[in-house]
């Protein structure tokens, strides 16, 4: 269904790709090939940066290891070998040489970064032999035996499959009967015992012993590399992220350096500028003594790369500018390096090995929307990138983050503790304490506030389901706060004062306990976390946001309109830059308390008399929503909808409401429930809706294009009267002349069109265009009839569909080009053929899609209408889709 | 949506065609333009038969006279007038010149005959000077003032919209008081009394008096015949027998000729072979003295034409051919020219005025299945017309009439009385005695018999929706008698010995009663009526019927199989010729009572063991009805479609089901009602369901599939299994692997395709059909998803959809060419693209449907699947198809 899901059917030769200083195979733009991560070490080896050389195993491997049942294509165990070999040249060590051992680091990499999704072993080549040849070389023995004791946890838990509690529980028995709390207390004999017990713990649980050839570990170590692309919680990842399963991993096989080798060592990451504000600093943290997951992982509390990092975070522990200031300086360089050389934010992370520098990865740093939009604007007037290119940079959904309400600085807040604003934002909602019951919330529609300690791969869907995400331990660019960026919710980390006890299910601050369930108040802004909920406002848009969306302007062909029916609606649309209203869906208006009992009246008419009467009531309320409407719009086009949904939709189902109705309508409450049971539908979507309520009853429509008229006599707004549901050429026919018939007594311009939401319609489209003066793609029906799909009963298969593969986006978010839109483009190419100036829109939902927007670019429509809210996302999408053509 | 609905948009010059002795304008191949009568008039003209000159107004002069606004199109008026002068000149008379008065008949003629549906003016041209010069000239008062008070009534009913029952109170009232009982023994003076009554209501009720102006009545005339077109009942009758409201009809403008002018006149309606049996004898009735719509209004009981006719119905009034040798003789030698010229059987009306024969029309007759089948094996064998005339001359949709059961011959009867045989088959039901009450019955799901004195054209509707029709007067070319030939319903015409009382409903026939309601069933072959239901017997197919299909067999290119899951109904189809099983439905052997406990476990199981015990227990009886199936179909291919419907179709609806199950399940009653909730869907049909329940369930899909292939090896049917509602390429590759793996357990040949179902399906049918090695177009749920139409939810608007001329035959009877259609044409082009020897069929209800069969045939599909009964109508159609094309 997606053009990028097509599967690989033609393989390379080349399996492996080598990168260092004796050659270097790949580049930057291998990525597909060789994954991001593979890619751009390459990429930074050939640019002479200090990477520790290493090859990268394709993806095609995982390909071909998945096509042929978890097996490896032949010819590759000979590529590694010689690949292993050229490393031990450039290094000149050798892999489970005791005397001088290799250690190598086995990572995945995929063509776009999943962090944290999939598998790493690092300290590989160590064995009894090796480890004892390592102390002797470096001369630190503890050094040795911790890199012993992490790599038997590390590749017990991820290769061989063992419960890392029991490692755990070894060492913290261990760090008991010894009286110390800190790791790095333990000497170099206290490592061999828990080595000792380690050993014995696989043992025991496999039968046989860790295994000692280092071949064996290498090879372990790729085949769980690869089957980490299929966990669950690689699944979910891909999923959220619409990432295709056959794109496969690669996997980065490199020499090891050490930020655990004393105090001249460290490890670290860091942005090229602010990722949470596009600032223009150097932006990251490190840990000296301390090999890279540590960072990550939020275990320690990480120390800032700059003093003016430090300060600005309050934070008394030294910056690396400080500790480090000649490594700083060449890292600094390496910022500069790489800024100018990709042409964006750099996300990278490196090793310092006794005050050696190595970059051990580069990639496109994420970043919350407002540092997009900001990175993007200095980037031009840096005279880095040209606007074009700051268009394409930003990413159109990130927008969403920017466009919400954030909380209201005059409303009075119960401040509980500050956590780091770890993800810009606000949100509220009840306190959970797992990941499942955050799905489980949401999906009964609860809002809610997933709180954890720390967050790890396992607790995505959780994430996505909350509105914000609180956690008491980690940094800036743990888990959580990376991952809450990406998604783009309010996420505050580290608030250290908060403790959680799980169990309990509740948390408590400064004395005060909250349970499950209490409302709290997340400002990932500031870092504020509040009890109950607190106001909000609308954003202030930044004048970065307005630059670009300038630029998108001059640079998008497609006009923006809004999906609004409500005077709210239509004021926020236009505020977002709408270009008026491409779907005002009557029926919306219908469902005001103050109006349903006439509506209701007169679908219960027995006669067209009582029919009538019941409308004539309803026709002054019409008329004034449609002239506030129009006042608003004032200027713009105003497409309207006339009455859509089947008529039962509209009636009571609570014995109360039919009780109020049956007395107000003066009938039995019995011949009521009939009447209700008559009217219901057995596929009410398939039903009598649309304009077929106009055929069997052309006095409601009648109704409603007098309002409108009459409205429109009255403001200046030209209406584009829309009859939904058409598929044939007569019931347009009937209908338009309907239309034409009531305006006789106006005299006001308007024109007819229809909505193409139905397959016959699009097929049909030359017919239909030979009465319609415009066409507006009603895509949510569309997409349910051309795929047989019901939106409301789609969730029972639907995610089985996304979990096999089937369909690679769900087509109610983003469109199906292949099916739904072929039939799109049929009617387009045929509206246009019996009426050339046909205007073409399309207003459901797919119209704030990015994707989609692309799609309806290429098709030709003239305009695409979306919710008020993603004006702006369409705007931008907009120019990305014109530029990309 | 049919091709043959497009409107006329290029108008002839020409709008009246003369006929005569001076010259002919028309010919019958201008039927389109002049309609039946007005070509056939022409065509008679031609041929030198005895026809009363005139002139026809075109179907075009009806389509602008709509499409104007109800007014004429300019020049009409003068062509007219020289139409009419021309026509004097012929008859040397003169329009409402009262020395000589030329009278015309104005009457209707559509495209296809519609009797009875439009209406007739005659004995036009007269008023109180030209009766009196009438009388003169012919020297007979009475028939001159009969004729004028015959003028009268009509014109005041048609062209001046009065209530004919006045009239009838004014001439019933005059007999009471003159005491005397027919209208024969009226005088002159009393008609001339009647006549001024007559004029009395039209002033009174008109406010002006009757219309002396020749010129003003023609033009009334005229415009009646025009504006019948549009009536009721002429809507009706075109929605049920598919004529496009566009179609128009012509006025055909004629000099009178009288055959109530005395003894030697008469009046008559012939067929040039026996209509009910096809036998080639000639077969009619006529009256003498008597004007033409006396005989089909079946108010006097006519005679017998011929000699043997008149003995094979027991009558003892004289046959033409004793009153009139001479003329008899005449007309049978119109007979042989017409059929020579034809070569089809003609229904001819003709007058005799004075002993000289006029021919009225000719048409071709309508005749039974059983006749239509005679008649078309003996012209082939006579040398008249080729076997593929023959086949082109069977309606294929009457064969229906052949196909259904007879009345058990053996079964006991209670004969309460005979009626005329006026069309053969057996039909039983409740008596009802209106029109609307039979259709009321009807949907409510009763059967009923339509029982009246005589029926007119009002009661069409009733006809269609009952059983069977009873009459208690008129003959077999009576009104009841050729509709109900028509429409294929066994019809009893005339069954004098009945008295109907409407009032009391209720008839009585010898001393019982019949009340309504009570069961009766109808001999249509004998005319016997029965009190009670009578058992019936299948029928014999005759030797015509066999000659006929084996002459369709050799010339149709499509195969023809069944829609069957029963044993009975895959016995039934084969043996009307089914070529194999399109489809079989196999949820339909889920609702076995003996099974579906565990039908309804296996929906219920909370996990996959308990399904999976569920699904075994239904496995070995799966098996067992494949068996018999492919038993029955021995060395025909069977294609079974794996469960398609939504799951909550199987579960219990009424309490007692529920508790019954709950207890069975050992589950509580409310968990089971909330399992039932919790299945239910909004839209069902775009639901869970097809191939999506075992994307999310495979291991029901994998014992049916165990079922097949079992019964396959045990039966020497290679099956094809077929997916339902796919509508993506990795629904069927998962679905394909799925059946294929459990096809290796089995060592037997089988095929797996796809329906094609939904709009995606057929537009990405290259995908598909690349892993499908059959395509079968499910065009029911085509249909729906199409146009967006529940066929559940239809009922309410679909009606006013045909009535409003939106669609011309229902989209679920006749295939929509235009839409679902091209969805078709497109899936076959991009399936054979992707495999050119894919095997194409179609099992949706238009398989059975001759103009849906048409089609079929062009869009190149290997065959269609119908229902059993419908075997025969699709071999027939199919030939047809291949000859047409």
């Amino acid at each position: 269904m997606n053009a990028q899901t097509s599967p690989v059917d033609k393989f390379s030769e080349k399996y492996v790709y080598s990168f260092g200083k004796n050659g270097t195979d790949g580049d930057t733009s291998m990525k597909n090939l060789l994954g991001g991560k593979g890619a751009n070490l390459a990429e930074m080896a050939s640019l002479g940066l200090p990477v520790p050389p290493g090859f990268t195993l394709s993806t095609e491997v995982c390909t071909l290891f998945y096509k042929n049942n978890e097996d490896y294509p032949s010819g590759l165990s000979e590529a590694v070998a010689d690949a292993v070999t050229k490393l031990e040249d450039e290094m000149g060590m050798k892999l489970g040489d005791p005397a001088n051992p290799l250690l190598l680091s086995v990572r995945s990499g995929a063509r776009v970064s999943m962090p944290g999704m999939m598998d790493t072993v690092l300290n590989l080549g160590l064995n009894d032999d090796t480890a004892e040849g390592l102390a002797k070389r470096s001369g630190d023995e503890r050094f040795a035996y911790d890199s012993y004791r992490r790599f038997i946890q590390m590749y017990s838990d991820v290769v061989l499959g063992l419960d890392h509690y029991e490692f755990e529980d070894v060492l913290e028995s261990f760090k008991r009967s010894e009286d110390i709390t800190e790791d790095t207390m333990i000497t170099a004999d206290g490592w061999q015992e828990i080595i000792a017990d380690y050993k014995g713990i696989v043992e025991r649980d496999l039968g046989r012993p860790f295994p000692q050839d280092v071949n064996d570990q290498l090879w372990g170590a790729i085949g769980a590399v690869f089957k980490s692309w299929s966990t669950k919680r690689a699944v979910t990842y891909r999923k959220l992220n619409n990432i295709p399963s056959e794109w496969g991993t690669a996997v980065n096989i490199q020499a090891m350096v050490f930020g655990n080798m004393g105090q001249d060592c460290a490890t670290g990451v860091a942005f090229t500028r602010d990722p949470s504000t596009g600032e223009n600093v150097f932006y990251g943290e490190y840990l000296i003594n301390a090999q890279g997951e540590d960072v990550v992982a939020g275990i320690r509390t990480p120390q800032h790369l700059t003093i003016a990092g430090k300060k600005a975070n309050g934070s008394n522990l030294p910056a690396m500018e400080e500790t480090m200031p000649e490594v700083f300086k060449q890292l600094e360089d390496v910022r500069t390096k790489l800024e100018a050389h990709y042409k964006d934010v750099q996300d990278i992370e490196f090793t310092i090995q006794q005050n050696k520098l190595y970059m051990l990865q580069t990639r496109n740093g994420k970043r919350t929307a407002k540092a997009a939009m900001k990175i993007a604007v200095d980037m031009v007037s840096e005279g880095l990138i040209s606007k074009e290119d700051a268009i394409l940079r930003v990413d159109p959904e990130a927008l969403d983050q920017l466009l919400h309400p954030t909380l209201d600085p005059k409303a009075e807040r119960h401040v509980l503790c500050k956590g780091l604003p770890a993800s810009p934002g606000a949100a509220c909602g009840a306190v959970v304490f797992s990941a499942d019951e955050a799905e489980q919330k949401a999906n009964a529609g609860i809002k809610t506030i997933l709180c954890r300690t720390e967050t790890s791969p396992e607790d995505i869907h959780g994430m996505h389901a909350a509105e914000g995400i609180l956690t008491t331990r980690g940094g800036m660019t743990s888990h959580a706060a990376v991952v809450a960026r990406g998604m783009g919710r309010p996420c505050v980390a580290g608030a250290g004062s908060i403790s959680i006890d799980y169990k309990a299910a509740e948390m408590s601050v400064n004395g005060e306990t909250i349970k499950s369930g209490d409302i709290v108040t997340l400002d990932g802004a500031t870092g504020e976390i509040m009890l109950g909920e607190i106001a909000t406002v609308e954003p202030e848009l930044s004048g970065d946001f307005e630059t670009v969306m300038k630029w998108a302007d001059e640079i998008r062909r497609l006009n923006i309109r809004c999906n609004a029916e409500t005077p709210t609606d239509a004021k926020t649309a236009r505020h977002f830059g709408a270009e008026g209203i491409g779907l005002c869906r009557t029926e919306h208006m219908f469902f005001d308390p103050a109006r349903i009992m006439n509506v209701r009246k007169m679908i219960l008419a027995e006669n067209k008399d009582d029919r009538l009467k019941a409308l004539s009531a309803l026709e002054p309320e019409q008329k004034a929503d449609f002239k506030e409407l129009f006042e608003i719009m004032a200027g713009l086009p105003v497409t309207i909808r006339l009455l859509d949904p089947p008529l039962h939709e509209f009636l009571p189902h609570s014995e109360k409401d039919i009780e109020a109705l049956a007395n107000e309508a003066n009938i039995s409450v019995k011949h009521l429930k009939s009447r209700i049971a008559e009217l219901t539908e057995t596929n009410p979507m398939l039903g009598h809706r649309g304009c077929r309520l106009a055929i069997t009853f052309p006095e409601i429509y009648a109704m409603q294009v007098r309002a409108i008229l009459g409205a429109a006599t009255e403001a200046s707004v030209k209406p584009e009267i829309m009859i939904p549901l058409a598929s044939t050429r007569k019931e347009l026919e009937i209908l338009k002349k309907l239309v034409d018939d009531t305006a006789a007594n106006f005299n006001v311009e308007y024109t007819v069109g229809t909505m193409i939401e139905l397959p016959r319609a699009a097929l049909c489209a030359d017919e239909l265009a030979e009465l319609a003066e415009f066409f507006s793609f009603g895509t949510n029906d569309l997409t349910q009839t051309t795929f047989g799909i019901s939106r409301d009963d789609a969730g029972r298969f639907l995610p089985a569909y996304q979990e096999q593969g089937i369909i690679a986006r769900d087509p109610f978010v983003s469109i199906d080009v292949d099916g739904v839109g072929s039939l799109v483009k049929t009617a387009v190419e045929k509206g246009r053929k019996a009426r050339p100036h046909i205007k073409l829109g399309i207003c459901g939902e797919h119209g704030g899609d990015p994707q989609s927007v692309a799609f309806f670019e290429s098709a030709g429509l003239d305009y695409v209408s979306c919710s008020p809210y993603r004006v702006p996302i369409a705007r931008l999408a907009a120019a990305q889709a014109n530029l990309k053509r």
